[in-house]
């Protein structure tokens, strides 16, 4: 089955393993990599090799240690450049060869944000950090860049002695640089097979303390202890995640806080996870943050959708543990509560993009689609809504948690379509055919717009943020008073972000309302940004 | 962690894949073999690599393409010749390189069985079959003969093309051999890490019939229709195992039965378990081979005992999930009969050995030792043993299978040591570490003779057993009436097994009891071998 988003073919070859040298240049901003690729051939008289590449200068390629003929095909706007290389013999079916390619990146490299010391907490270091999903990978180094294809990796990191690095691997050891004693070299090794998506790389003036069996929380030093407190519950999520999803086989889960020039809330890059520092709310509120984090751990890193177009297939499992994680901590009307605040994200993004944009299929097709353009909560609310209302058809939660375990261990190591997904559904659930035959598959995979059916949410958390922001819009200037700070004792954070939700949606607050309300609940003081950015912006709607 | 039964090192370096070509010659009884190795380097500066091999002649090395140094160091007793390797330049740690190497094994190599026609059924062709395990794959191929590495393997086999091959790993085609028109080449993939002692290979006049989704089953035509027959509950038992252990990753599973000279019950070859021609018992009632090599799918093939010191995480583990099976086939009481029958084996070793020889220890010191030579019932039984008192310590069959569950996920296509069981197992029941305190490790893992404590058994099976063969004991000629058909009505085969052992226990019977047993019970027409045998020698004990 191809990838629409990648030239590399792995039907006829897959990459085993990476191994590589990569020396940061902060001046120029570039990495020099030499990139050594154990690749197995798929079929007989192979005798060409294809990888991804976007923005890379390729200086030499050798196949088996003899130099090979290689050139650079046909650049395409944003799938990048193919790279052609010619074998000096045809390989068999089974046999491997190792592929040495010397490359650079570009200093717009769209994996790789070059920060100066000004953008930094510490004001004194430079920083590096990348971002390769969906399809960046290829602009830091060749690769079949393609989330089929799954590979262990070894890697040396050569920086400037001043600064740390850290990858989406386990640490193995650092040495001064032999070549240069202004310069380290940093060792990693990930031995879990990944796509090339969560190869991930970070260099600054970090610091790390541990917070736990397997986590330490990376950051520069002024962040540091914020990021302490904040991630305090890190092991009690990932031992809840554990009973939900079956074992941890990363040994490791570290935390990167980036400088706030991270384009995400999250990314699961294995074995460190990196997150923005807006989390940082200060009332760890945010740490549903970290269980999207962990919950990838299965859903995306063990088990992978095999292209883009499946990416409801990482989301939508990854939301569902999310929730599941929510639902362990603070009740099951609490995961409801979020799983209908999903739901209306949904229906945001549905508004946004159109109702008949084919974008908001669950299964989009993306021949000649920008990955990132794509990018929504649809296959994140979409996917999730689906399992919620599977689970609700198939017989409740733990009957549901069976499958995805089940999911979970057959598919671990490898990456799935939607096909294989539903095929294993419904061999899992052999019993209630006619219980899935009646669902609407293709209204659910296929159609865009909001799906064919709502599944039912407990509304009790609901309906008090509907009660409060009902009566700030109805109270006369002279029921003001009536209002107090009792008034949120009993809201979560969720819950008073989702009351100013609902008041954003009705006519402006006269100024007195507003006044009545800083003075009774004082969110100017909130450092949650969620609460926040609602709140400021409430006078302007 | 060294492994005493090999010379090559997996502490400096792991073998990942390998390309095989192999040529059998049935006049000369060997095989040339191509063997080609990919190898990761663990450490940096690593300029030497040692394998193993045994009795094979080694023609020719490359490394990456050139040619290599190598030399055969001091040959052992048993383990056989290291194969020293001089690498052409010095690897650094996660570097990957490939390794040609030409051999041709010897006709007394170990693995390998050739057997003339006359040794058939079908007494026209001529036959092969290999039996690796523990340490006999070194006699076909060089390779890291050491079961704490795994490697995937893709094969092609030419032979004589009135011959089928077929080997552990699922069927990818056959073409007729382009150097030889008197030739064809089967062609083999396993994507699944496997270790070296799990290769097989089978060349005979084999014909197969499909069994099951899954199941094809493989033997000289003479023996097919019994096969099918005998093996008809292979995907029940398969199912069975995949709801107590988990999904099955090896998506064949195949049987092979094998010419009488096959030297074992079964052998749990990946995706093709050899049997021995005698569980063709015409009842189905020997089928607890297979369900016996049906789990080592997961103990022993997917969770792998790092060093034969540790054999008994595999058959400990095994012969538990076989009584499982047993348990959901024929009952609870069942179970626990076949347990206590475990116990007598154990004892039976045990006398055998002696009760002080430190290879009845469970987890025996194997420096300098030929695991042949170690072989017994002990992993089994004193494992099973272990395995069935822990499970009434800790809470029952249902508790301790979430443990083996558990175990089975964490430790997934990797190799474990005894003391990695012990730790997880100490993980996974931390709320249990008073009772698991209590347990006397030392006295079950670390002593000769009987374990220290015995577990309990249901006694109901047993006891009619007991109640039968005494009767006959004490049955005096004229007593010899009572005796019916009927005796044996509501006994199982494993029952009457288990009578007949008893009565082999005691003085021998009177020759008119012999006589009458005969005519109410028939015996000497019994197809299964295990009660013929015991039947047959009774008149001598």
């Amino acid at each position: 089955m191809a990838d629409p988003s990648s030239f590399a073919s792995p039907d006829h070859f897959i990459t085993r393993h990476l191994n590589l040298h990569l020396s940061l240049d902060f001046c120029s901003r570039v990495i020099r990599a030499s990139t050594s690729l154990t690749v197995r051939s798929l079929q007989d008289s192979l005798s060409q090799l294809v990888f991804d590449t976007k923005d890379l200068t390729i200086k030499k390629v050798a196949v088996q240690g003899q130099d090979a003929k290689f050139k650079l095909g046909t650049s395409h706007s944003f799938k990048g450049t193919p790279l052609e290389i010619t074998l000096p013999f045809p390989l068999t079916r089974g046999q491997e060869i190792i592929v040495d390619i010397s490359s650079e990146t570009s200093p717009k490299s769209s994996a790789l944000q070059w920060l100066k010391p000004e953008q930094t907490a510490g004001k004194v270091h430079p920083y590096l950090f990348s971002q390769c999903q969906a399809t960046h990978c290829r602009t830091i180094i060749p690769c079949q860049d393609t989330p089929s294809v799954k590979f262990t990796y070894y890697s040396k990191v050569s920086v400037p002695k001043e600064l740390v690095a850290l990858m989406s691997a386990l640490r193995d050891g650092e040495l001064p640089d032999p070549d240069d004693c202004n310069r380290k070299i940093y060792y990693f090794k990930q031995n879990v097979p990944i796509p090339s998506y969560l190869i991930a790389l970070v260099v600054g003036a970090l610091e790390g303390r541990k917070i736990g069996p397997r986590t330490t929380v990376w950051t520069e030093k002024e962040l540091l202890e914020a990021s302490v407190y904040e991630f305090a519950e890190t092991e009690k999520m990932l031992k809840y995640a554990e009973g939900l999803a079956g074992p941890y086989v990363w040994e490791q889960y570290d935390l990167l806080v980036l400088p706030p020039s991270f384009p995400y809330g999250g990314m699961e890059n294995p074995c460190l996870t990196f997150v923005t520092p807006t989390v940082l709310a200060g009332d760890r509120s945010l740490a549903s943050v970290i269980a999207h984090e962990i919950s990838h751990s299965w859903t995306g890193n063990l088990v992978t959708n095999r292209t883009w177009e499946h990416f409801w297939l990482n989301e939508g499992h990854t939301v569902y543990l999310e929730r599941r994680i929510d639902g362990l901590l603070y009740g099951e009307n609490f995961r409801q509560f979020r799983g209908l605040g999903g739901w209306k994200e949904l229906q945001n993004s549905v508004n946004t993009f159109g109702a008949s944009n084919v974008l908001t299929n669950l299964v989009p097709n993306l021949h000649e689609v920008d990955v990132d353009e794509a990018f929504s909560s649809v296959p994140y609310e979409k996917g999730f809504a689906l399992l919620f209302y599977l689970e609700q058809l198939l017989g409740g939660p733990d009957v549901f948690l069976g499958f995805l375990k089940s999911y979970l261990q057959v598919f671990a190591y490898k990456s799935v379509t939607t096909d294989e997904w539903k095929k294993y559904l419904y061999s899992y659930f052999k019993d209630k055919v006619e219980i899935l035959d009646k669902v609407d598959w293709t209204g659910w995979m296929h159609t865009p717009g909001m799906p064919p059916v709502q599944p039912q949410y407990d509304m009790t958390l609901a309906n008090a943020c509907i009660a409060l922001s009902n009566k700030w819009v109805e109270a006369k200037e002279s029921d003001l008073s009536s209002f107090s700070a009792e008034d949120l004792k009993d809201l979560s954070t969720f819950q008073k972000t989702e009351f100013l939700t609902l008041l954003l949606l009705k006519e402006p607050l006269p100024v007195a309302h507003v006044k009545r309300m800083q003075e009774v609940y004082n969110f100017n003081d909130v450092k949650n940004s969620e609460i926040r950015f609602r709140y400021v912006i409430l006078p302007f709607y």
